[in-house]
């Protein structure tokens, strides 16, 4: 059986968690949320949604493109003489909508006012989560989605892996990722590959450079692919292009010993700082804390960050449906950085590790260079 | 002489308008806002300008980069176990500031609200534009960047233009224009490159998909490329790759019309909606009002989207330079859309065309295909 999208019933969930909240309708206003519930893929679109019907709320540059994409969702189309809010405040007015909840996380103080101004008739309440909280559970078809976002990136990786050449720059290997993903069905990379040789890939985000291969045993490449659906996958590896040095070994065996005894520790019912705190602690008491200095993980899926987050400061519990990276990291300024990053779904009884890319010591020496 | 970029001059005229304000001191939120008065080049790092200091507040991940990147400006890194919000009040506090004005276009509501608890013993004021009001107007060293930008978007069409085959479908045009601006110096594209056969084509926000050269005359490119210091650049022309039909040489002539006529009313004192009431004017009395949706261009630079928008509701006054894009277009649903757009930099007696891709109609014609 084919799976697709179930746009109607994730706005039904939506619909209850408004009753639940009091509201009688709920202003959409983040891109990524107005996709997870209709499939539009543009911008500068919101999505009224009230407990009997929903509304597209844009502008002439997307009327055939809602028209395709959304036909089932009726849409309110402005040309560039009027405002979004006046067209909300219309669509508000017809429907007699009074309680209206926008999303706070989303909307911008100036917003805010500017609704406010436009929408004087009715109580603004602010929200937060309530998609985000539908999009942390990931059902079946978005599960399938992410799982063909892996086997892309995967299959980048593997072609890049295969041409590494001493003379190499980060730059070349960036956009030959990018390419070779393109060629395996993605719609682009998940986000701006990052390719660091030695000391750039001590910088946990940095931009890929001139450095060549042949600059530094270490290389850290943290990648991912969007389908064309727009679901997405994040990946971290190191390859040894050279002989690792025994510090490289050994900061690699313990980021690799600390990244799997986290992922040990995923099931539902757990928190988030938990999981956090078993990485976090084995490379404290390797000697490197300070130099794990970002969180443990995230969620992802129509957003490369998603609600969880794994951090010591989340109290976000686990449940099943939920895919989140593990992904520490130990950098050593100005010499290089490891991290090692997989995409872990939460399964009713634990976890099931989604990526498959070999990650022992072994597997990250590339013999033909090495 | 060299020119560089002015960040310490850009704070000092910024200290100038908190004065103003009655401020003592701002929260610059914005990515670009930030890059642009210190040249740090990653995100979730805030400055904090009071009249006296400037602080940069960030997290472990770019420790070395900022420290490589802004050398001048002292940094509060914090690590993953506290956040932003506990970082400013601690600085706030060491500084004695009182009145704190923050990015209320930048900010959420839900960021205000968790400000607002950490920063008790604070007021904390919404402003707006007070860092935009500084990056309309491009200082040398920029207009020199954006130049750059220009020339590597130009030379790049011109690869695609001298490459075009009756196969090659949009995505590939897309992604030879994005691999020959890279090659000619370019960070990367300005924005996703929009590649539009035909019906595409009156899309004015469309994804390069998979129709192919053959299968229209019109073919719509849509794109810009970054520099390497962040600054852009943005441009469109229409092509006929086979014998356009007189309706399309019509609607092209119209357009054309419209945009140099539009170009020729920029100047220092005119206000925004006075520029596109020209395009506009022409467009409607060409019959073809309702087929011109979206505004008529804005300003760019460090983001492809800057104040000012000429649009029909902008009452922004033209200043000498200041950088806008000026593109009407005409879509035919289903059929085909022409949109031509150059960048224009307003100068104290008029303005100049910073583009330089040939657009009369002969010019459009790829005569080896056509």
């Amino acid at each position: 059986m084919k799976l697709t999208p179930d746009f109607e019933g994730r706005r039904r969930k939506l619909v209850r968690k408004l009753r639940g909240a009091g509201l009688d309708a709920l202003i959409v206003s983040a891109e990524s949320n107005v996709r997870y519930l209709t499939g539009f893929t543009g911008d500068s679109t919101w999505l009224l949604v009230s407990r009997k019907q929903v509304t597209l709320i844009s502008d002439t540059r997307y009327e055939t493109q809602l028209a395709d994409e959304c036909p089932d969702v009726p849409a309110v189309i402005r040309d560039a003489g009027s405002t979004m809010n006046a067209s909300v405040a219309k669509v508000a007015k017809s429907q007699s909508l009074h309680q209206i909840g926008f999303e706070a996380d989303h909307v911008t103080v100036s917003q805010l006012r500017a609704m406010e101004l436009s929408l004087t008739s009715v109580s603004l309440i602010p929200t937060t989560d309530l998609v985000e909280q539908l999009r942390q559970i990931k059902d079946k078809w978005e599960l399938d989605q992410i799982r063909q976002a892996i086997q892309m990136a995967e299959r980048g990786i593997s072609v890049v892996r295969s041409s590494l050449r001493p003379d190499q720059t980060e730059k070349q290997i960036r956009y030959l990722l990018e390419e070779a993903m393109r060629g395996f069905g993605a719609d682009g990379p998940a986000f701006e590959p990052i390719v660091g040789v030695g000391p750039t890939g001590a910088l946990p985000h940095a931009h890929a450079g001139d450095l060549t291969v042949s600059e530094s045993p270490a290389l850290l490449i943290d990648w991912g692919a969007t389908t064309p659906s727009g679901y997405r996958s994040d990946l971290t590896r190191c390859f040894f292009t050279g002989r690792p040095t025994k510090k490289m070994q050994s900061v690699y065996e313990l980021v690799l010993a600390a990244q799997e005894a986290a992922i040990r520790a995923i099931a539902p019912g757990v928190t988030c700082s938990e999981v956090d705190a078993v990485a976090r602690g084995m490379i404290a008491d390797g000697g490197y804390g300070r130099y794990f200095g970002h969180g443990l993980g995230h969620g992802f899926g129509l957003d490369i960050h998603e609600s969880v987050r794994l951090s010591p400061i989340s109290d976000q519990v686990l449940a099943p449906g939920m895919v989140v990276t593990v992904e520490p990291g130990i950098y050593l300024a100005g010499r290089f950085g490891i991290r090692i990053e997989d995409d872990i779904l939460v399964t009713r009884n634990g976890y099931e590790i989604l990526t498959s890319v070999p990650k022992d010591f072994e597997s990250a020496i590339v013999d033909y260079l090495a």
